[in-house]
């Protein structure tokens, strides 16, 4: 550990320096290069002064030349007339560290251009375009500087597009549909991509492995692509609260639009590019901010067993809660997510947020009592604002619902919007409620204050149905995870639920954004549609590995954890923290084999998960420290297990193994393997 | 002809009655089929009280079970929680006469089911769906009465889908691009469709053929349809002024989305679907209107040899167009274009509409003279308005322009909205000017007023970057024709031009949303780039058939007419109005056969185009009356002809014909041939 702290902190330095002089004249082409100089961007201007960029890796085309520019509402668009009247490039090297995460130590290693284009007729405005171009990957955006005319910017739509230039297969999900993130993944033909959400996963022909997506989503609209034809796809920004779907004032530099480039679909879990284009942390001593565990009543709730509203079947009790606490403080849980606790649920609250009290407990909910027995026991309730999308309803009661919960001590808090697409509600510059699209740019604004407020009061936020993750949990850490696609209550519902290979295409897809809030762990397989769930135990034990969140849900009733001991064990040592992460073997929705170190420990823990296929996977132990020993604790789908078979079939044994060794990690159908690897 | 008309008339009157009583429960589905029972329609609500409707030919699926509803910017979509609280279904069959066009009868024969759609929780508004079910397809729309809360419609997103039941092939350009409608065709696999204009066509895997598109488009703005995944498309209407896509006070009744269905490529081309679901002729005596060939001061420009702005060069001088007007005469072509003969062309105008003057001429156009020339020899001149795609600045001047042209007596202006897509321009509510989609609503109400005070001088317009053709030539006849599709001038400037299969893909897309100001008739092969044009002079001249237009231009140089007299005869005796059209032959973007009898006479005109492949069609000429004889004066490609070797080979020949006999169509590669046939 010391060792690797001392060689970290060796380099650990920032360096900044230009990589070469700005060209005097305007040239018709700029080009830059990564680190490695193996993957290059150059942005040229064609002889309508139209301005794309392409991006190729060892000299092979990525990205084929691919228009950038804008459309406003209110003024005329930046696409032609352009030409490249300056262009800057520097080099940089720095390293800073996460606290909380996937990893701890962090290197941002980028070569950047920053070219400045120019109309050269009518108003002669000018912007910048600034490239980042990593080893693996490129980011780029828009910087507006303020000049006269464009004090403001009206954004009707962003014009950049992604032409892709081999064919590929996608994975993706619909953007602009009625549901927000929450679909099962379709697999497709690139040239099949319909409207799509980012991120968007890509195999080329050639096995290049590519996600397209965006970082730093701040102060603007969520960008989705639109395949306009053949591999060639345009952003589409989610569409704002106004004629705009981005309204701004200058200077103004968009979120980065981002390319990640590996070999391995591995490549892609490994990268840091995401984090590496956020802004800094912005709200300083952050050691309050605690990853853990929980429970919480709530997947009763699923299964009709509870109710959210009052009335006999109330799950939100305060015996009920008692329970909870008694149980995660006995096996070591930071905390006990409590739904249904607050007046709002008994009517039609679907779509009518405005029912909802974010300060006002059910009678049989005794707030006060229950929070101090959390904190007698060194358990934090996770507080719980279901907005049902009525932002502007909740931001009324903002301030004072935070400050209830900080004032308890509860030092988490989930939302949610449950509204379909689209039909959320903001409160506009105008004082007038306007519905909202869930990643316009109003919820954005929402989320950013939701954010800021709790962090005021020491309380980490946990979205659902969020806005996507773009790292920004590297500038606000309180920001710790979120929902944003199908999660564990499809599997509850059923009809369908999440098909076998949804894990091992999310490891891929959406959790490339950052931490989900999946709320793995179920080992009573109960469905409400009596349809099988796609996994076995051996699965829910790997997710917790396989599935980075720093608040992990263990979302089972109790008394299903307390039937399995034996594999509960697992969820009671696994961390929701981690020094380090390696991403050792996978296929896009095939399988997925996850290593991480947990923070501030030498153990590693291992997690796989598989898809409809039963597989034997061999991997090599070389993550692990050479020379020392580890007790691998092993918690593997055992005889006849199987999702349509049996999922409930797991064998735990233990290995001694080195760094030196191979592990072959045998999952049945639908199933998965859970590791941990004690250090001795 | 005295006998058809008779037949005609005897069954010439309009029946309307119920087909059954109006359901008195509520149900969960409602039905209609076509008169000849082969189309079906049913329309039913989910468990989450989500209404579709399914399209079915011959108890086969054509269009999937596809989501109806309608989302607002203002207040709570249409989607969830409906039920079928009403329907009504009746019958209607109904005889028309079109004043002009590819054919005088019409039958208007549907099956009308009328559902009403009703909230069953919150604010229980109600909206009706229309569908009206031909033999020939299905037109549907919304029909939403005033009630309250919905006095008036803030329509964000029409959330009607078309899902295709079976896999095809689709002809489509893409929409919401830089350009506007001036694209070459994509042919690709339905799922390989990204965001298309309509008409969208399709051929299904077991050959049906298929058309989306819409008709009666008024005061809303056109819809675009977006793929979502698999083969299922939203529309996805184009973007407004405000926030809205549309504004409209209620009761309202959107265009109707258009659904043609046939067995050949060419049964969409005979189909009247369109012209069926428009309101009739709302001008009154429409005698005034004269379909016609016209010449120009045109083609030179394109080809660089004269010049829109004044100068040296400047084409719209007093002596040329009298020129011109002299050989119109001589030729019986009732018009004259002249482009350029306005103030404003002389700078940037591109983007700066505000240049133009729509009523003072260049000191070198003398307009009195010219219309006092031109009315002496029977021709009128072709007024034109460049806009540049300032609707706002065209409106301020359209009363006095229009009324100049009036007094002149110019039957006919062509205007002009050369402007980027979405940078057109256009004078809101509140007075600022605002940038505007070509086909949004505000610009479907700009030409909504060019074509109102056009009429009011007896004016007929030929709108160019137009909105899409969608039938309302039906309800204002003088809006005769207009562009919309890559016409002929790509040709002139090459770097591509059109391909050669453009005009056999024209045939079964664009042209059948209405007549196409193509301007056809180019016998010069000169390009500005040098690259051959994809074309035959029997191409050129079958053109003039295959493609109607009752504004028809012979758009080349004079010199080239007076140089190949005998190609030039056809065009010189080829009508531009109709009594009668019939598609003989072809496959989409392959080849076409159109036979059209004259407006007013016995003779009948026959038009076919092939692409890049030579190809011998053979015809039944049996929509030649039984019994005549018919002289039938050959234009068909020559010796050595092709587009690639020598475009200028032609074979002029004579035959006596009959009903019973069939005709050979020789056609070269890129090629085509036309046929008049003189009845005896």
């Amino acid at each position: 550990m010391s060792n690797r702290l001392v060689r970290w902190l060796a380099v650990s330095m920032v360096t900044l320096f230009p990589l070469a002089a700005a060209a005097a004249e305007p040239r018709a082409s700029a080009r830059i290069a990564s680190p490695d100089t193996r993957i290059a961007v150059e942005v040229t201007t064609d002889n309508e002064g139209r301005a794309s960029y392409a991006v190729s890796r060892d000299g092979r085309p990525v990205v084929a030349p691919s228009r950038l520019g804008m459309m406003f509402t209110d003024t005329r668009k930046f696409e032609r007339n352009l030409a490249i009247v300056d262009q800057r490039t520097r080099r940089h090297d720095e390293r800073w560290e996460l606290p909380w995460g996937e990893r701890r130590h962090m290197r941002d290693h980028h070569n950047e251009l920053r070219v400045t284009l120019a109309e050269t007729s009518g108003p002669e405005r000018r912007f910048d375009v600034v490239f980042r171009v990593f080893d693996d990957g490129v980011g780029f955006r828009y910087d507006i500087p303020r000049q006269p005319g464009l004090e403001h910017l009206s954004i009707a739509e962003e014009l950049t597009e992604f032409d892709l230039a081999d064919p590929a297969t996608a994975w993706w999900i619909p953007a602009f549909e009625w549901n927000r993130e929450e679909y099962i993944y379709h697999r497709t033909p690139v040239e099949e991509v319909g409207q799509a959400q980012t991120p968007i996963t890509l195999r080329t022909a050639d096995g290049l492995h590519v996600s397209i997506h965006e970082a730093a989503l701040v102060d603007y609209s969520g960008m989705n692509l639109a395949r306009v034809d053949g591999r060639r796809f345009k952003a589409a920004l989610t569409p704002g609260i106004g004629i705009a779907k981005v309204e701004v004032a200058t200077p103004f530099a968009t979120p980065w639009r981002t390319i990640q480039i590996g070999e391995r679909a591995g490549d892609l879990v490994e990268s840091q590019l995401i984090l590496n284009l956020n802004a800094p942390n912005a709200l300083g001593d952050v050691s309050w901010i605690r990853p853990m565990k929980y429970v919480g009543i709530w997947w009763e709730m699923h299964l009709d067993r509870k109710t959210w509203a009052s009335g006999p079947k109330h799950g939100a009790t305060t015996a009920h809660t008692l329970r909870y606490i008694d149980f995660a403080a006995a096996n070591g849980f930071g905390g006990v997510l409590v739904e249904g606790w607050n007046i709002g649920w008994d009517g039609d609250w679907f779509g009518n947020g405005e029912t909802f009290s974010f300060t006002q407990a059910y009678p049989d909910f005794d707030i006060e009592a229950v929070t101090r027995h959390a904190r007698e026991k060194g358990v934090t309730l996770i507080g719980h604002h279901e907005t049902s999308g009525h932002a502007a309803h909740y931001e009324a009661q903002l301030e004072d619902a935070m400050d209830l919960y900080g004032r308890l001590g509860v030092q988490a808090v989930k939302t949610g919007y449950v509204a379909d697409a689209g039909q959320a509600k903001v409160r506009g510059d105008d004082g007038a409620l306007h519905y909202a699209w869930h990643e316009g740019q109003a919820m954005v604004r929402h989320h950013q204050k939701v954010v800021e407020t709790a962090a005021k009061h020491r309380i980490t936020v946990n979205p659902h149905e969020p806005v996507k993750d773009t790292g920004l949990r590297r500038t606000y850490p309180n920001l710790v995870t979120r929902e944003g696609a199908r999660g564990m209550e499809y599997n509850a519902w059923g009809q369908p639920g999440n098909p076998p290979e949804h894990e091992a295409t999310l490891v891929y897809t959406r959790l490339l954004a950052g931490p989900m809030d999946f709320t793995p762990g179920i080992f009573g397989m109960d469905t409400k549609s009596g349809t099988p769930m796609a996994t076995t135990i051996g699965k829910q034990l790997a997710l917790y590995v396989v599935i980075h969140s720093p608040l992990q849900m263990a979302a089972d009733l109790l008394e299903h954890y307390e039937s399995r001991p034996d594999a509960f064990q697992f969820i009671r040592d696994v961390p929701a923290d981690w020094d380090d992460t390696r991403a050792l073997a996978g296929e896009i929705g095939e399988f997925a084999v996850i290593a991480r170190r947990a923070r501030g420990g030498d153990d590693w823990y291992l997690g796989a998960v598989t898809d409809d296929a039963a597989r034997d996977i061999t991997v090599p132990l070389d993550f692990l420290e050479p020379g020392r020993r580890y007790t691998a604790q092993i918690y593997r789908d055992g005889e006849g297990a199987g999702w349509r078979t049996d999922p409930r079939s797991l064998v735990i044994e233990s290995r001694e193994v080195g760094a030196g060794d191979t592990l072959v990690l045998a999952m049945a159908s639908g199933g998965g393997q859970a590791v941990r690897f004690v250090a001795r």
